[in-house]
């Protein structure tokens, strides 16, 4: 019964209240879920894949005091994005090795939602698993829901979790 | 890591389109899907829990030429009812105990959309597992979505599990 292992694509971001780039609240959430109550003691059937997508205005408000005056600003601005989503993307694969479960982790630029569709036409994740603040319709008009999108458009099956009401910060527009 | 199996709630209905209560396509998926992609080889780490509602309303067409003259009429036709809906849940764990997956499974009548939130509210899976016949959205006008509905309002994470193309009927909206 076991053959190939079953190939799960988890979507990763950063957390948008610390200045440093800490996984998200409902990024941690997903993948403790997913260990927990999907892959148990059967490391060896599954395999995650990691996708974390980049937003490049995202950080936007912190570059209002920088100084662009030659192409090598830009360069530095690009391997600064580089290393904070690398150092994300350590977390979740450490956290894989320590357990003991394959994992392969990227990065992409560009609008989560579609970006996140798109690898999942190129990659064929068995299933894609993604957290989500839970945020009430009213708070969702704002912030847009990636989860949503996805539900709705992803060419596999699609698992939303949401972030646990005691782990929501004051404003439950952060994560 | 193991400890209490995780519980997984699958809702289960009839074909359309046979007369006797054969599972739809959806429905079969659905469990296939969730073997073959999430319980794998280990078979004690989950329990399924399948529940099959009953549209009070869906056999009017079958019971115009019915006539109904007494109390027993209605008592008989729900004893025919609750035969048909045994027969299905019957195929359901039959199945995981050839596999050797502890199950259960229960059937209760109303609106599906509404009465599978309720169980959820009631029993607390860990997550849910809805077949979908994966139709476009000018058919789903017309049939309504179970599926949409749960992930929407139902209190747990929730996977829907689209009907393979080669397994759509010449009509998408039979299952």
């Amino acid at each position: 019964m076991e053959g190939e292992p079953t190939r799960l694509m988890i979507a990763v971001n950063e957390s948008t209240i610390k200045g440093y780039p800490h996984p998200s609240i409902s990024s941690k959430g997903a993948l403790d879920w997913t260990l927990q109550k999907i892959v148990r003691s059967n490391t060896s059937g599954f395999k995650i894949l990691f996708l974390h997508v980049q937003v490049p205005d995202e950080d936007g408000f912190d570059d209002m005091d920088s100084l662009y005056a030659s192409p090598e600003d830009f360069k530095s601005m690009k391997y600064r994005d580089r290393a904070r989503g690398l150092h994300l993307l350590e977390y979740f694969v450490n956290r894989c090795h320590e357990i003991g479960v394959a994992c392969e982790a990227w990065i992409k630029r560009g609008d989560p939602k579609e970006q996140i569709c798109y690898e999942v036409q190129r990659v064929h994740p068995d299933f894609l698993v993604t957290g989500s603040r839970g945020l009430g319709p009213f708070q969702r008009v704002f912030v847009g829901t990636v989860s949503e999108f996805c539900v709705k458009h992803a060419e596999c099956p699609v698992i939303t979790i949401k972030r646990s009401a005691d782990e929501t910060p004051q404003d439950p527009v952060d994560d």
